[in-house]
């Protein structure tokens, strides 16, 4: 990215061309009548200088860019795709504009928070798992999606991952399942997801089940692998909450694998919701998210930050259970 | 959103002020040691005239905004997540960002155009099957997937749709289909979907089939339920070209109500490759489009168009074959 010099003003434009600032700025300005001779000059010396009169910008109120950034780890997946889709639409609402930011491309958080702070966003929203909280040392306008910070004052919105939770276990048990695992991983960050392991165990042991888990820790190897591993070892499992539903699409691979037939001998459930589009069906049983809501709230929330309003430092939005094909009716 | 008012110059704002034009720039350029008094003036003016310095940016090449937008129907889906993927990490390879427009949102394609026109980006890349030619009157870059504009000199990308229905008609003779159809719609557009039916029937022929056709208009009512009445009405057909994925998956849904299988009974081809995600696989057997390709080229002839370098006016993309579980190995 070219970065923009703060430095060079209007003054060493005129001065480097020789002429009066009034002929930059009518010139900057694309006002007629100036001689081409002229336009040479200034037009030559904006290039040499590299200067935008762009920087101006920074911090002005009135001029604000009406551009929010969406940082998500990859636009191609169901989930992140269907939450870029309402978040723009919301932004569109509003009269903002939607600038994409793909972690899994050939950029990192830690670029694009740079490229934002030097370009001009108003505000930024991020799905991001790693911990990004290190780079956010500037007031720019920010909320969090699925993440919490400990210390810091950022604003976040997350689904009922609790209750979310416990819907799956009591879901599961109302199925008749009887042998019930847990299936995830997890990192280090202080993420919500991890809510879905522990009040799913919690609500498991209060009605007296055991909970199966496999939940190991990120970055891993061989994934599927382990959990196969884990499934062949507790072949009495008759029911199995995912962390997400990409895992309950591995689980069910993996006990197609091992001829066991999903829903009869187990059922699965997963967490988010995903469908191919709009108009398509789930492919598993899930405890769908609210992204519709979900992107509305960010937004909300941000816009809110950006105006210097007060707002909610954490908006917890509530689940719903969608039947698909992976449990039984 | 806000409209920036071209007439309005620093000029204007310095006579409002009541100071000179030097003072308006160092404003402008948030230059130390203008009074607070003076500050305000000309904050007020700027505010009250609605000035705007970017509205020097046009035609500029030395102030390019480094944005380009992309227009598609909508990202929640994953033909247009997986192109959106990798359009952005091309275009931030190139030191460009990219602003999202989803047309099945609350906005329209025409809305979207006046707003890019009025806004800066430096171009737009856009998927569209609706006459969106008529509103590109300016000489904004443009590039087109999937469409070709008769009279327009508008750079386009495709994969190659000839091939691909060619390739669909080997495949399923191959796999011992004898009775095969075409499933689809069309619309009154020039796109290049429609080279999909023409290509696919012509192979047939040339081979000694018959070639079942459904290919209803656009708009319409019901095309599952019209879809259903085809297949019943034509029990023999034990090989299916489907337009597009999505239909495909609508034709193998109504197969099943029909007490079908698939792909034993009938076999479907798709066309598209989508995914759920990179890591997923393949729902249907599909003529697989080259996204990363097409997404690459598309890039690399919007920034031709921009630097005012040559490029060709329609570049076709080779198409591969990809195995889902839909026929027949």
């Amino acid at each position: 990215m070219k970065e923009i010099k703060k430095s060079v003003t209007m003054k060493d434009v005129a001065r480097l061309a020789g002429v009066g600032v009034g002929t930059v700025s009518r010139v900057v300005n694309n006002e007629k009548g100036v001689k081409k001779v002229t336009l040479d000059k200034v037009h030559k010396a904006i290039k040499e200088l590299d200067y935008l009169p762009d920087a101006y910008a920074r911090g002005m109120k009135i001029n604000k860019t009406e551009t929010v950034a969406l940082i998500i780890p990859t636009i191609w997946h169901p989930f992140f795709a269907e939450f870029s889709f309402y978040v723009e639409n919301e932004l569109s609402k509003q009269g903002y504009k939607l600038l994409l930011c793909n972690i899994d491309g050939d950029k990192k958080e830690i670029e694009y928070i740079t490229m934002l702070k030097q370009n001009k966003v108003d505000g930024i929203i991020a799905i991001t798992y790693s911990p990004i909280e290190d780079y956010l040392t500037t007031n720019i306008p920010f909320v969090s999606i699925d993440r919490t910070y400990e210390n810091k004052h950022i604003a976040c919105v997350t689904s009922d991952n609790k209750a979310g939770a416990q819907l799956a276990a009591q879901k599961l048990i109302e199925k008749g399942c009887r042998e019930i695992a847990f299936v995830g991983s997890h990192n280090s960050t202080n993420n919500e997801t991890k809510n879905r392991h522990l009040y799913f165990e919690q609500y498991l042991t209060r009605e007296g089940y055991h909970c199966h888990s496999f939940d190991i820790e990120e970055p891993f190897d061989n994934f599927v692998e382990q959990l196969e591993v884990f499934l062949k070892e507790h072949p009495q499992i008759d029911g199995i909450f995912a962390i997400n539903d990409f895992v309950a699409l591995d689980v069910i691979d993996i006990l197609e694998h091992l001829g066991k037939k999903v829903p009869d001998d187990v059922q699965v459930i997963g967490y988010d919701g995903i469908r191919l589009a709009n108009e398509r069906r789930y492919p598993v049983s899930t405890i769908k998210q609210p992204l519709e809501l979900m992107a509305k709230e960010a937004v909300q929330m941000l816009l809110s930050v950006i105006d210097g309003e007060s707002y909610p430092l954490q908006s917890v939005l509530p689940i719903s259970f969608k039947e698909g094909p992976t449990t039984k009716k």
